[in-house]
């Protein structure tokens, strides 16, 4: 059983800066994400793009504003428990919570705040019959380490950034990789696709267009996959298959856990952006509330106005008084510490 | 008269991004503040401290914080009134407002946005007789522009951040530069002690303490300022005398403007921060509601809000659909635009 004070479901830029402000009330967090790595809809739908609304920083890829924000919560020391959904929700009887995930992780915490943005991240899955049969057993909708698929042969599937960008990576790395999409034309940066084209002229990823793959071949695990190209049917030796078709995000089991829901989102006060049941928070896109907007900079607001409420459940009766960072600085649960320089009181001669 | 979309009053933090906000949305802005410098008590109290809970960055100092938001609204070109005090607002019978400042200026808005802070930063002042006849006649509390001290002879008088730091840039441009202060020791960053102890031995900085300026004298206007020092008095020539004592934010006016007022700050909604006076809103440190926070990222999430709702006062009737600044960019009002490279759609041969 995992145990902290607040326990986070989603691990996107709202959950992330959810870690330094419970941390500033010496709170510990644990992150739950479906996705493999944090960042949310910034790591996954938009990493090497630019953001221009985030205060104070005028231009930033959203891919290094997810670096950042695990920068600036490192300090605090966040577990996470990656690559699960959070799946069911028990009251304890101290009014506190137990967190289950699909593969069976426990998670124990008086707090719950679901930071789920549009939900958690379900891959799009190709039909094909015995698909899932062969999931985790060489049919993966992510990757987690690309080191899993060293001197494999990897068969990967799609015509978006994501497709072009893990064959890049993939063609370092495993035996052999094969890039099949069901058009000509990919869609993606200029430069991901001029690298894509530059590796197949080397030989180092061979591509096969149009084409899909419509059986799955093995015992144990997966063997081999049907390509059918130019009405032909080719049989593949291959040790992974990577249908990379997107991501789609779900509410999901969230939505039966009993909160109230509006517009497909989890109703809120704006006084600390707890939901109908005490305990439980929702901050960023996952809530809704007159005048919502969901924006990364909102999200931020409401993480930090719901970590003084937990700090007051946590603590009961206990008075906390808000304090700057600049003239408290900052201890880190890692035993660091942050702060302005001193001023000196000195005489000049 | 001075017309704009949004008259602003204030130009701290919050007052900054308003203009970036409200300038994806086409309203202009315009900015009054009684400091002669944008940053609010970013760049007045503390622009060479960090400040580590700005959202996705890690560290930064306050005066840089204050760049960068310059930056980021740059392009939407708001006009600023500085170094004068927004003293009385009439509303207009098509609902707009007239705000005048203590100078005389006039500005016409349809929407007025209060993001006054603590208050307008008001200099404490020596007790000396007659220093209110020589105000702007010698006497400043402000320094504007320093090219103003070019070749004239200055005392300086303070023994903080700002005596020590105008008395090391002023050292350079007036033909003399005196600092005094009524205790022998300064408080203050340590290479700012260091810098006028340097500048004292070069002879670049006449340093005379204890001592006060006890009486001011000169006609028209300020020719010399009377020293007291050991027991002594010392008639000195002086062109200027600035007294840097600190500022002390004040409500001020904008407390008679028939606004709710409760912990000496302005009452708002939470859907849009507008006060009790339609059209008029109160964002940052100087509103209140249920859970607010005087933090710096909480007047970032209230601007945000604030400026939909401006938007429909606006264009009644018009539907706004948010759109993201990384897949619309932003077109600037000089005619910038600053957008994430396309993705190309192409085939791979
Ligand atoms: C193309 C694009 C451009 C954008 N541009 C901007 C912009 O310029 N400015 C801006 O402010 N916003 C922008 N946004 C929106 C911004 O990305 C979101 O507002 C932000 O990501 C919301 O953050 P969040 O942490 O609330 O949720 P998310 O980023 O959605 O993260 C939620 C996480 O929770 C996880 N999750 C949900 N439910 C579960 C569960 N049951 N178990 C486990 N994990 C779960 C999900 O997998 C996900 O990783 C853009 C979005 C897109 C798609
Ligand atoms: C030493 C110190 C450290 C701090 N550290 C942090 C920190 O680490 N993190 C954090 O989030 N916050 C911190 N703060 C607080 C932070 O600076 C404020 O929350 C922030 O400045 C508020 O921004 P604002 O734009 O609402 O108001 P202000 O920055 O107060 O700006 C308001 C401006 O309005 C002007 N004004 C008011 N009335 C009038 C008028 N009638 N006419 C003309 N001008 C007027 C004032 O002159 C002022 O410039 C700190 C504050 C101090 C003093």
């Amino acid at each position: 059983m995992i145990t902290t004070d607040i326990l986070i479901i989603g691990a996107g830029p709202t959950g992330l800066f959810t870690v330094f402000e419970a941390g500033l009330l010496k709170l510990k967090c644990h992150l739950i994400d479906a996705l493999p790595q944090p960042g949310g809809q910034c790591s996954e739908l938009y990493p090497k793009k630019p953001i221009y609304d985030i205060p104070g920083v005028p231009d930033i890829l959203a891919g290094d504003l997810t670096k950042n924000l695990l920068e600036q919560g490192k300090q605090f020391e966040p577990g996470f428990t990656l690559g699960e959904r959070a799946e069911t929700i028990e009251k304890q009887e101290d009014g506190s919570f137990i967190v289950t995930t699909n593969k069976g992780t426990k998670h124990h915490a008086p707090i719950v705040a679901i930071a789920g943005g549009l939900g958690s991240f379900e891959p799009r899955k190709p039909l094909i019959d015995n698909i899932a049969y062969y999931e985790d057993l060489g049919v993966d909708y992510f990757i987690k380490d690309p080191e899993v698929y060293r001197n494999k042969k990897v068969v990967i599937s799609g015509g978006g950034d994501s497709a072009l960008d893990w064959s890049i990576i993939l063609a370092d790395i495993a035996e052999e990789v094969t890039l099949i999409h069901r058009r000509n034309e990919f869609r993606g940066a200029l430069d991901s696709v001029e690298k894509v084209q530059e590796l197949k002229l080397l030989g180092k990823i061979n591509l096969i267009t149009p084409s899909e793959v419509t059986a799955l071949h093995g015992n144990k695990r997966l063997e081999g996959v049907t390509i059918e190209h130019d009405g032909e049917k080719i049989l593949y030796e291959a040790d992974h298959f990577i249908p990379l078709f997107g991501l789609s995000p779900k509410l999901g089991p969230i939505g039966d856990w009993g909160l109230e829901i509006e517009k497909n989102a989890i109703k809120v006060d704006t006084f600390d952006y707890q939901t109908n049941i005490p305990g439980i928070f929702a901050i960023g896109d996952v809530n809704t509330y007159p005048g919502k907007l969901k924006l990364i900079l909102c999200g931020f607001h409401e993480a930090t106005l719901m970590c003084q409420s937990a700090y007051q459940i946590l603590n009961p009766g206990k008075k906390y008084v808000l304090k700057y960072t600049t003239v408290s600085g900052i201890n880190g649960f890692d035993g660091s510490r942050k702060e302005a320089p001193k001023a000196v009181v000195q005489a000049i001669q």
